[in-house]
């Protein structure tokens, strides 16, 4: 097979990033289509339907890189799809009988449906492996910062104070939780197709169920109830998994930039990316990157959404309209996931700028623990006006509180005091932490 | 509560069809927002931190009855939400030092999140009974018409013959499947949040995890690890399945279209639309509404999905973003249930019409399988063409083989019999009724 | 008519600000249907099919207030739209042999299509009223602070200095070419919709085509070339339009809000909120609000263009899939508009705080320039390098300059001042508010 | 440059047919963005800025041929774009001091967005040419079946008749709409992007505005009032066009498809695909493919219009997120359009069938006329319930006429005949295509 980039090389290096880009390539889809028949083969060799060295003679044939994917691809506009002209060149390298055996009982949407769920699930190793490794870059940092203090934000607000540890453990769940619906998916839901030309495994005879059976496990995929020909299921689930581990990436990416802002410099990408004409920008790349590619899967999980409305046996374009989408949101998802991965796994963490910038409204982030201090006196009401007044005075707040409360400047201190207002945050964290590796265990 | 549409009564009839209406009305977000409150009394009493005599004022007082959710609507305006207001309202019912004790501890967001995912688990009552009720109906279908034989079409032509029962079947397995995958959101997904201001739940000291963990069992949602105020898996879950049961609802109800056609007329739905001006339409109705929810599912999905990248400890508009796809799905999916429920629970279907479409290409469908029974002799190859020559001729396709080939009349009559090519139409519907079986009993 | 919400009044305070809410509620859509049937009427009889009091008779009867918005939708469910029901109820209205010319020759969609382009048309007033209102405050702001220099960021980093005035003046850019295009619209595409059941105007024997332009005539909308029942241009080309408005609001809210975070504190808005439980945030509600409903319009958008694949002359399924995204896009991109205006028009902008973030690396910003400024002697390769250098010193940036350079201090100092580095800043504020005054009086 | 796909080639027959395929390549943004370099120098030569000779010298190194685009795509990670390698490769191939000048006062995004400005402009040209054909070929039906008559289907079910001119003027008036839009977007909002980092174009001294206008003219696009790096209105403009360019093609390209079905058999495209099992099939690929490709369309604007949201003066991966849907939204659009020129210049018309199917019913298609000529005497409440009762005996619809009122036998087959009742088809027809043949002239 000649090399084909199968997609944009000028914009890979943003969009195709880590193992899915192979693993959704032209050449791993011709593969995964060879193997079907490859296996289809030699399922019907088991069931007695054909001879086992015709069988193995087929399966001799099914590598990919005896074939030419521009010359399949550019013979199936004819036809409508490239598994006819994929059979084609297939049965002219079988010799003998055997090529009489090629793809029999299938029809070409057996091929790409099953092709389909095996490249699903070569493309979930690589991007299961980043999200493991972006989760664990998550646990190192919620260990290490488990009572760092940082400013909590609310609608990009200082609001109470938090840990790094915290927002870390959040992201780390949002990882763990996207990668076992995957796997999940993996494990129970990504089934072989065969079906024939409408579903009723007519041309096999009585055989059909046996050799979609012995399919299933030639090719290490579930055995569906049915063929599922126009009942699409199977490619919803995986479209909204998706969708939602970019979600939880774009997520932890987006955090990442706003904790990078020049004004806020509490993290930076250790390999962040300079700039062609300002030497002083410390770009994260990594994080935009990521953000760049979880930004494109809702449209792409939509259209395949769109697409399960698909006519009677076959489907009349809603079909033919989920290949692309299909493999462009595992790209996006497994690109979003080695973005996240190589910004989280190199970041640099500013505790004393965190700290800092916690400070740098004189405590105004515990007005809600000096309003809970207040409240058993004066009435929740009355001490959530006092604070109010207060934090909106011109003096510093401390100097504010200290003349319009009757307390102590040491206890007013002590209630500013943001390390004191952590709450469950450290418990939070040995909890998320407990989970992960139940997760990573499992 | 002075009674509140929440949406559009115009076009309800079609929007807004079957149980998931009332369960996503603003009167259900008020009492889901309420039994919040009412829940989180009782577990901080439950945890020792406030009288339970105090705890059961303010849970009576969590009645949406007796709030103006219009009032309490238009005072969201200042703060951003309808949280904060109607913490404000229920405080105002409370009498004596429980009013005190009111919203402790907790933030808007808890609020809202516990009610979406309250009103979440209520909605998916009636859409699960109507999934499960339309598969129902799908299954009686399937039974009857096991060995019922009709044309199977691909790309919208005819391919090959199928059953009713198959194609009744392959719905039903689409809706169990989508049932299964809620249900076992609702069983494991759906949890409680509360986090307090920035997820820490500070102000509730040490008890933070009791009284987590207590809410939850006075709600019946799950206990999260974390707070997940920005962490919107479940959001994105729930989109992800309920855009997918749309799909399937979808792609049923295009079906059901399609066979209604004036020129295929296999199908017909008893309770069918009439027109205002033409007497003789017999319009499809239910299909067609159930075709109007779920088409637009997936852009709802798709906006669940994007707005998962939210900023810090709470989003800057992605939240907000939310409440309204959140509610819109729950009732898009359920009124698609509900129509298609309707369309097919009574669906006429016309076994002989059925068998003239089939028989109307004089066994053209069985092209592929006279194909199988000349390759032997001929190879595969110069059978498909001269089957090919046949089938364009301009003889009936019966005529045109005898002349064709060495075939006897009988054995050709019997080659076009589209009964004995229907494979293992029947036993793959035994075996998803047998499936179908097993969900229902679990 | 029964008051009535037609959607949402929990979230309604932020999901439906403006006059857009009122324009697309259901008294709004039962007053276009019933426009749409008087002058129909009245076309009629200018066209000398009926006679001119019949004509006023009808007219007399269509008026929202009289008519039971929940009972006309309840009834539409038998048909699949409200406009039998209407239809029937307004015949009800109307004495004597008058009755007999109601609707006569219109089929539901020529109702509910027109209705649709008088809804949009009405709501477009609100919302282009809140574009350019908003756009004067932009171009206020654009004005005023021409020349407060302040940090340009890319990618969220501070980058070389930009003023406060082009910012403003680049979001008035985009309101002005939204309105534009949408005033365009409403101008040249928004267009009356009769075409009889079928799109022929049989019914109405030969004077179809001169009903069709006295109709758009009565109603001041388009007469198109076609009825387009399934030729919905119309509605992509809204679609596309009031989501582009409604990127153009979301991109100017995302910015008010990053720069009102804490540590930044550029901008505040006056009218922001408060909080619950935290008395000193000041949290930036407006443009949060503004960000919320912006961030549904894609999903809306995209409904709208998918629902374009309509079936031969009347969709089963997808027209009905309009209603809603239609009037939800309106609102959402109305109340995005009224939400952004009263952002900005209150937005206090702190001159004082940008020149100090401005200043906060100490010249940095200036890398770029300090790098032109040596490129003539060195070489600009060896001049960036010497300046990436310099600025990634522990010294101060100038400190480090001069250490690393030739340059005098004083022209060192010079070349650090961002004022002196604005290029065209000023000359672009003053083009855009050139090209907004002329846009203003077109 | 090594040759390279840019996108997929086993689907490519199916997803990339037409120009757009090549002018949306690697080769072709790579190109794009040389004639940005080149007409940024020889801008600035015009504006005095640098040497004729030395603009003359970038110039001729702006060929995209001389570069290797899987080399500037895999250095593009460091730095987040593709423009800074190819600023870097372009220097090393300009000798002596005009390399100093390359790329002189522009930053990646101007390259970029300049570049997808050009790509847009280039890929419309087979685009509009498509669509122009398509429209011609409609053109041509239209005219040919002015008066063929055929079942008008709503709901798809037969309701009043038609012409087939009626409805390929239909389509036809989509695809002039459609491109009046594309080139007028062409025409006058296609503009150059120059800024320099953050939009004030600094390090190009005063000479800014000059060199931007100077090279709009260069390149032949708008010059804008202001560098719009993070205004996205013109992507945005884009999308909302393409998108409903694909609509419209999905709209023929769905009736075709549903027209071609064996049981209605009213068109075949003459280069209908065969299939590999079933020598008599007969798809219509070509129909299909176009459904295929304009339903991808939908999430491709969402995408980009939800990518309006950027950040400050550059986005931190909104932008990024945009390079990929913008190539492949004009792409699928412009393979679409391709497609389904192929499908409707090859449409045969069986004019025969399409008589057949309308009189299928005896004549229930004209209930609606028989209620008007009966409506006068009987009113017209009691005239539908009479058509409607004779509509659904068991006997034919003239027969039950003629037993049910006092009409003579032939004034009801007068009134049956459908070619009497096809109102203003023709006429509407002829307005079509004089509104077509003025299109086609401006």
């Amino acid at each position: 097979m000649r090399p084909s980039s199968s997609r944009s090389e000028l914009f890979g290096a943003i969009e195709a990033r880590g193992g899915a880009a192979e693993a959704t390539s032209d050449r791993a889809w011709l593969q995964a289509m060879l193997d079907f028949e490859a296996g289809l083969a030699r399922a019907q060799a088991g069931a007695g339907l054909i001879p086992h060295d015709d069988a193995e003679a087929i399966a001799a044939a099914c590598v990919a890189e005896r074939y030419d994917v521009s010359e399949i691809g550019a013979a199936a506009a004819g036809i409508g799809n490239p598994a006819g002209p994929l059979v084609k060149a297939l049965t002219a390298r079988v010799e003998g009988p055997a090529a009489g055996h090629v793809h029999k009982g299938a029809t070409s949407q057996d091929v790409l449906d099953t092709a389909a769920m095996l490249v699903a699930k070569r493309a979930l190793e690589p991007i299961l492996a980043d999200l493991s490794a972006t989760a664990g870059a998550c646990a190192a940092h919620a260990l290490r910062h488990r009572d760092t203090p940082m400013a909590g934000r609310t609608l990009l607000q200082q609001a109470v104070p938090v840990t790094f540890g915290l927002k870390a453990a959040g992201w780390m769940t949002t990882f763990d939780e996207a990668a076992a619906r995957l796997r999940d998916l993996r494990e129970t839901r990504l089934a072989v197709q065969l079906g024939g030309a409408a579903g009723t495994l007519a041309s096999l005879g009585d055989a059909g169920p046996e050799v979609l059976a012995r399919l299933a496990g030639e090719l290490g995929l579930n055995e569906p109830v049915l063929p599922w020909h126009t009942l699409r299921t199977r490619v919803g689930e995986l479209a909204g998994a998706l969708g939602g581990a970019a979600g939880s990436i774009g997520k932890a990416a987006r955090d990442v930039t706003l904790m990078a802002q020049t004004e806020v410099a509490e993290v930076r990408e250790t390999a962040s990316g300079g700039s062609s004409t300002m030497p002083h920008k410390q770009n994260p790349v990594a994080a935009v990157a990521a953000l760049a590619c979880s930004g494109q899967a809702p449209g792409m999980a939509a259209t395949l959404l769109a697409a399960m409305i698909q006519e009677h046996e076959r489907a009349a374009g809603a079909w033919h309209s989920e290949w692309k989408p299909f493999s462009d949101l595992l790209l996006a998802t497994g690109s979003a996931a080695a973005w996240l991965r190589a910004s989280l796994e190199g970041l640099e963490v500013d505790a004393v700028r965190m700290r800092a910038n916690l400070d740098a409204t004189g405590g105004l982030l515990l007005a809600e623990r000096v309003v809970g201090a207040l409240a058993p006196e004066l009435g929740r009401l009355a001490a959530h006006e006092l604070v109010e007044h207060a934090a909106a005075s011109s003096l510093p707040f401390a100097d504010a509180l200290e003349r319009a409360t009757e307390l102590p400047r040491a206890e007013i201190d002590r209630l500013l005091d943001p390390v004191e207002y952590l709450g469950s945050a450290g418990e939070l964290v040995d909890r998320a932490l407990a989970a992960h590796r139940t997760e990573v265990h499992t």
